[in-house]
């Protein structure tokens, strides 16, 4: 099953591993359900330290890609879909928390994206998909909520739209995304005053009611524009976003 | 500078590390340039054996957040911008191999990147972006390429609009998202017989001069309504990613 590898000049062992699994990946040689060779046979085929198997591994578990079975050691697992979406929405967090993309260039993206989402859950969301957003919009009308309670209700908003969409690549990044921005988002509302808090409060409220209207009157379209009128509006509303 | 750590119940040693960078990259506490701690102090702090801190930093090289310095052992080194189009590229392209994505989803995503990608180009776009998607272009009209060849080529093409395009965020995605789609998009070219073949070939080529000359105009719209269009009629005509 395994063959000899070329070593590449300079290449670390561990990322053999991985450029191995990749290969295989990517040209259909392993499926999802497919299992790696045990740790320490994997090893010796591909002339690398069982170290660098383990760490190859790691690395793609990190990234949803593999998943270890209970009790078969690191290499000897099933391969599985895992969960693409929490290793991506680790991966761009962190990207955005270190100004790898400006609160801008995501804006844009956001915007692209839950444009997508909102018009086709509009068309495709189930009873279930759409009482999971009006869960979270019902929430957010109580006074009661922190800022940090109503951003949390606010994210669950946009995600349930997502979910509902019914495009997992869609969903999965709008989720990521959303999820990058919820810290400086955080910051964006914790930098108004009372007054200006309340504004903002009211403000998204007042939208997220239109945006649930739109995916329940089936209007696709109008569905789009007002998720892109009020991510412009609550990104030019947060000036702490735009450095 | 280290305190101490928590241990959630029935976390993994690395994942902690993992967790520990993470929360203070969010936080603001460590940002680009800064130094983690040598490998031997930073385990005995959080707790964990160096191999545990090794590993979640191997991950978070992989996903492109940290880069070691030289000579500094694989904890001891500096946190910096790294690649994150290389680590994006690798895990979407895995994740639609492994079919976690169906390729209609993948397209749709695609299309509305690529709209505001080429939007974005028609307006952003310097000279020197400019001649690489007229490179690729003028590439792709010698009849002499072969298939993998020719859609090196139109790979090339949309990566060219996406990196003129001036949103780093946008032209990552769409840069992983139509690596992601390379092998797929192979197979469906070598489904085509020879006629078939030489029908697809031109129609992607005027495709592309037109998306060229819209982006030339900076007639941003016809760009995206070009780029919508091809993307689609490129996806009819190969049955083969419908699956």
């Amino acid at each position: 099953m395994i063959e000899e590898v070329e070593r590449p000049v300079g290449a670390k062992a561990w990322e053999i591993v991985v450029a191995w699994i990749e290969e295989r990946i990517l040209d259909g040689r392993l499926v999802r359900g497919s299992t790696l060779p045990a740790e320490r046979e994997f090893a010796a085929q591909l002339g690398v330290s069982r170290a660098a198997v383990r760490e190859a591994v790691r690395t793609l578990q990190a990234n949803g890609v593999l998943r270890s079975s209970v009790g078969a050691g690191a290499a000897g697992g099933t391969m599985v879909m895992g969960q693409p979406h929490v290793a991506l929405t680790r991966m761009l967090r962190m990207h955005v928390a270190l100004a790898n993309f400006p609160a801008r260039d995501v804006t844009q993206v956001r915007v692209v994206l839950e444009r997508l989402s909102s018009s086709l859950a509009s068309v495709h969301a189930d009873h279930e998909a759409r009482g999971r957003m009006r869960d979270a919009l019902e929430a957010m009308d109580d006074d009661a909520l922190s800022r940090a309670e109503f951003n949390r209700y606010d994210t669950d908003f946009h995600v349930a739209i997502a979910r509902g969409a019914g495009n997992t690549l869609a969903a999965d990044l709008t989720v990521a995304i959303r999820e990058s921005m919820r810290q400086p988002i955080m910051w964006g509302f914790d930098e108004a005053d009372g007054e200006q808090w309340a504004a903002l409060r009211g403000q998204l409220r007042s939208q997220h009611h239109a945006i649930m209207a739109a995916i329940d009157a089936k209007s696709a379209d109008e569905a789009a524009d007002l998720v892109e009128q009020h991510i412009w509006s609550a990104y030019e509303a947060m000036p702490r976003l735009h450095l």
